[in-house]
């Protein structure tokens, strides 16, 4: 293959696929991705919006398609005013836990998948685990969410949501 | 922004950010994208897995959080299977329309969202709109499917699945 892509395991498992890049920089862009995963946590745990809002990219491309309806949301504005309402639905500090992250980075893009998994009062429910898509960019040296799916599948037997599955 | 990126919305309208590059080779990129997305509703219309298998890359690398259960799908095989029962559960030649399609490319790696509408004898639906976002690679001049997550959303007050929501 001629992708110049760095694959990042959870485990820091590295594979280069084709042309090779200045490993260095590779690893760098692998550690502050993570970095960003663990800063993602820390917010989500202290239901601090501002600290989640400054993950993502500020302006009026951001586009998310979460868990809950509406069926999608546009722009920095309209995704913070969702994880405000998140937030505002749940008692206390939640646990939260991401597990299964693999990074993918190519240039400056980069790609995930994860589980992440939500403890607490959470309103209707105590522990939901939901599947997360990420894009990212490199914005002026700095890795940003621009693309963000997150979701539960749901059993084809009963169409009901699966909150809890694993993998 | 010092991105290579290219934005080619559904309409063709093209925003290019940061060093430009060659804007034909990114048009191509764009215009054989969008080709993937049509011959991918062909092949969905006629329940043909072969076809549509032949959009994603064929190794183990692809990752699949798909609409239904199981949690993920990991591997070519794996998904495989899976199409293969999703077109055994449909009687007839199923409609099949993607909406609002917006893909980015940025280099070697593409990323993409849409809605996907499926009318027909679908078993326990007649109807169901599905979220989708791909990531998409170049590998040997031709783009691959690598990373797909498709959904719906699950409205918060009842925790049911919304089939039909539009956006």
């Amino acid at each position: 293959m001629k992708s110049r892509l760095l694959l990042l395991a959870v485990a820091a498992a590295i594979a280069v696929t084709g042309t090779p890049a200045r490993a260095d920089t590779q690893t760098s862009d692998g550690a502050a991705i993570r970095t960003l995963y663990r800063q993602f946590a820390a917010a989500f745990r202290h239901r601090d919006t501002d600290a989640i809002m400054s993950l993502y990219i500020h302006d009026n491309t951001l586009f998310v398609f979460d868990v809950t309806t509406p069926r999608q949301h546009v722009g920095w504005d309209n995704y913070r005013a969702d994880w405000k309402e998140t937030f505002a639905g749940m008692k206390g500090d939640p646990g939260f836990t991401i597990s299964g992250l693999s990074v993918t980075i190519g240039g400056d893009v980069a790609y995930t998948s994860s589980t992440q998994t939500v403890t607490g009062n959470l309103g209707k429910l105590h522990k939901l685990a939901v599947r997360v898509t990420d894009v990212l960019r490199k914005v002026n040296g700095k890795w940003l969410i621009v693309q963000e799916h997150v979701s539960v599948p749901i059993d084809i037997n009963t169409l009901k949501p699966d909150f809890l599955s694993r993998p």
